[in-house]
């Protein structure tokens, strides 16, 4: 049985992390650890893990966590680079959900994140943990960066396209709309009952962190597919916030440079192989209820009239898919597990 | 007082012209028609109306409908077009929620709606009823037609970049999502709360029959600008289902032509005088439940990192603005009464 | 017009307030304050009343409100306490929404609140403002106590049957549920969305605060009718969370002692000429969003199988009937308004 | 490997029943029966099963059902009685899920469901599928018929009380609520999300069709705890329609006869044992969430004030303790499987 710690496990993608390690058929949770909470049962602050998982938080201890197998940070943004380095000098990996890795201009992330970066040389060290363009680096990788919730959505939606060099990179729209639980679980008035539900909203139209994050992951695909190595793509970004618990939906919008493009044979081919990306049939619009819970990423693709306009719908959930499911998917793979193993349960649907 | 007939009014946007006008000062209900409900009191369908409106369902009767001043039509698209004339014949003026006359190309009509029109000749004589284009011609029509709910959030949020002159009509997006009202009050699987609540999907991504409506409005506006008579837009229309009662959320995508001009300022110059379109303070971001019951539509513009493309946020009730509020709106207008007579009310939140 | 200043309108029932005043045909507001707030356009905090109150948050200030024809407190418990006496002086009446003047048995307040009372001398000249049993009172009042939310619709629901002293005062249940708006605007992880959407539980089992206030005025009831004047009630309270911003529902029962008794004609009888009391007729259930952002007050009365128990059905809108449209109906009277001006809208429904 | 067939399965229950067996480690779904759905697969109406479950439906055909181990009803009730009996004459047991085989007085049946039984005969031979109370009876059943979701709740709440002889019978309340999938999936204007979201209500307060079956099981705990043989139990059910997915809240009501027990033990003590019943620590309220998608019934007791009133609340996922999950215990039982293979994932929160 691998061994896991997580560190910061109060928040949701903590418990989703619990949620789902509590069925996993090879990992045991040893170590969770807290401040704020120490001592207190984790079932107490999540009574869903009563019967599930015995463990008490505890204080961050680093002899602990250098017992375990691999450590989650499922921390904010800034805990996790400054504590990763010891870590990993006790010879742990370390998957780490938080943003504090995914980027690799160490000055981008600090404009974005408002702070200096406690551990700049980690950086190129840490593998972004997308197994769908990842899979062998993540295979041999000590520090994994998980993607951010919405950036998962947005690149695995270009993909296809990207790869297939097809769309004009100068132009590309990603409309994303993401369940409140994104927001974590924190006080905030903002995110009550009654401010949130019955309602619907965009946010941060004018920018957001996950920008650079997707714009990265893009340039990326398009250098990889023939194109140059500078930065290339164009991407205009804006999230709406749902009246609902879980889920992310992205409508995406790019125009063909090539008309004669089956997108929909292109995309089926592309996923093919993928165990955790489903593309529906044409015409087919994916719900978010369809992976509530689960660690499918569901894909439609359409061009209105025929156009040159593609339009591609792409869900997930924000809490497994776009977080605690992909970390463990990535877990399985650097631990050469079955890719998905406890990640097998459907959907919860109704 | 107003003598007010309406034909139709089982479903929700019959029910919101019952809500609205319970309180109008100067419009009385005299006569409300439905078939299928024929005897039943209103309030026995409609709880909410207990206390405010005492009538029982009619069989309609034009003798009926002919003693009122006005009459509206809550019907299903094909209802209106059956009846329209008679009624235009007796001297009593007509507001069409329904589709029946929203679009001046019969043969773009019959095959949006799949069926021949009744009353081709008709089509003429309708005016659109959007105030904030058409303000003079509603005042002395004499059947208005009632824009969709769509069409009004996605029509208002282009019109002053379009009168500028200052976008590139080639490629505009219009990413809505629209509260579950939207469908009606009709028994429906894919209407259930188990399936909608919690959840969030696009759908008719491939074509809906507001996008020649909305498209028929936007050349107008830019063939009003100063460009030439012919169809110029392209647009993509996505609509979304919200997990919500009432609202929509328009999210508009549009690249400048000119990127000297200053859109917050184009925005509040254009609705200045406009009662019931308000646009927010730049960096504002409208959410449904702020227009919640209400006839009013906000706005907010963005360009992100002050390039090109320029983002507007469109929020309207897809009930009130956007069907029996706007109905209302022109009612008053083409009665002579004050515009904002029996709409004066704050949205309801939370 | 009558001139109204609002202490702490930042809360739901002072936006309610707001809400129901921005269409008052004989009520203008000219005073809100709110220390934390100050300077602070309303409608920056309230989206939805934009265009219908112009004004911004200020200090409280004694003369600002001593100009005003009535004041309402919308304030948390022990602040309307500390100022209402100052108020009183100046010839203003004062209309509370707080707890402040609900109990008259200080020592209870004392031992509930969890502090001492700082005007014990004008508790007793505190009107409670349940128009349905103290109207008289009321308009020849000068500080008003408006009722709790819960306790409004349990002793309407209680009320005929105790008049009729028909049922056994020592076994009362009420077994009742709020939306979340009755929690208030408080950053809380309680009461964010991804906590109460989609759940719902009971909360306070062993005592709420609410549960003094009830039994107080069904004592009154029960001694009125001819019972001793020693409390006599004993009750039940269970409340509950619902995923829903507005609405209470009350689920009462009771065994009868006569059961010769026609529940339903009791009820009619008793609220015939009750402007704000609506009962249903027999075998209904009423719905929370029958009443909607209204200040009805609706009830429904079974006997299962014929029985002793007698079950009765009460909704309400929290804010509205049960907060601020009540106490705009107690304005109205001690005003000698209309008592249903400014109240006259329908729900909002759907 | 168990092999299973469902009659029935586009209904929420029989799709529940899918999403726990297809991760179930001992048992494969065989085959899928459904007149209306013959031949499409049921991932397509149910997407969340997309790489799940490859079969399709296929008409009800005894020999294939036959070749099954044991065979699940998800059927309205009167489906199951007229096809059980040729199944068990072919050695297969039988889970039926309806109302079929619940209640022993075939004339008590008959006049809740409005027909006649079509089995009469086989309802002696049917074990009710509670294991708290019979799960040795379940172990050499041949047909089991489940609980309603209701009553599991309510028999589970009282049946502590029950056994230990400690309230009076006379006077039993349960309010409960349940969630919309309560209701089926079933095109119905009373349970769209526009009439039941934001929004509460009882329903059959005059009576419902889990009355019977409720009281007939507290009556059996009663009888054997040492009272008589006769129906002693005298209760009120009072059902509510939670604007929520999944989930049942029970509210219990009943006056102790013995002030001196210690209910909090009490309760301890009689589910000490048992895999899926929870009792919470003293002063707990469960909340329905905690729950969602997992089999546990979590229970809270409380006595307000110390006095006479426990009242005691209960919380389950409808379609899981309440319906297919119970089932799929059932099987495990009767198949000598661990009671909770296929059942030892956590509920989904948030």
């Amino acid at each position: 049985m691998i061994k896991v710690g997580i560190v910061g496990a109060t928040g949701y993608t903590g418990a989703e992390l619990l949620r789902l390690l509590a069925v996993h058929p090879e990992a045991e949770v040893a170590v969770i650890t807290s401040r704020s909470e120490k001592g207190k049962p984790v079932a107490d602050l999540y009574p869903s893990l009563r019967g599930h998982i015995d463990l008490a938080f505890s204080d961050p201890n680093l002899d602990q966590l250098a017992a375990c197998d691999i450590v989650f940070f499922a921390t904010p943004h800034g805990v996790a680079q400054s504590m990763v380095g010891h870590i990993l000098q006790r010879g742990v990996k370390v998957i780490d959900l938080s943003a504090d890795f995914r980027i690799r201009d160490v000055q981008v992330w600090e404009s974005w994140y408002g702070q200096p970066h406690a551990a700049p040389d980690l950086i190129s060290r840490a593998v972004y943990g997308l197994p769908e363009i990842n899979r062998d680096a993540i295979a041999s990788a000590t520090l994994i960066a998980c993607p951010g919730c919405y950036p998962t959505t947005v690149q695995l939606g270009f993909l296809p396209l990207l790869e297939a060099g097809c769309i004009d990179l100068n132009d590309l729209i990603a409309n994303s709309a993401s369940g409140v639980s994104g927001a974590g679980r924190q006080a905030s008035i903002n995110n009550l009952h009654t401010e949130v539900s019955d309602s619907f909203k965009a946010y941060a139209a004018s920018g957001h962190r996950h920008h650079p994050e997707i714009v990265q992951g893009l340039n990326d695909m398009a250098a990889l597919a023939g194109g140059s190595s500078q930065s290339m793509v164009n991407l205009t970004f804006v999230p709406h916030l749902l009246p609902i618990n879980r889920g992310i939906h992205s409508t995406l919008y790019a125009n063909l440079t090539d008309l004669s493009v089956d997108v929909q044979a292109l995309f089926e081919a592309r996923y093919a192989d993928e165990p955790f990306v489903d593309v529906l049939p044409a015409g087919s619009h994916p719900q978010t209820n369809s992976v509530r819970g689960s660690n499918y990423c569901r894909i439609a693709v359409h061009r209105p009239n025929g156009g040159a306009k593609v339009v591609v719908l792409v869900v997930e959930d924000n809490l497994t898919k776009g977080a605690s499911g992909q970390a463990i998917q990535c877990m399985n793979i650097v631990c050469g597990l079955a890719e998905n193993a406890g990640l097998a349960a459907p959907a919860l649907l109704p």
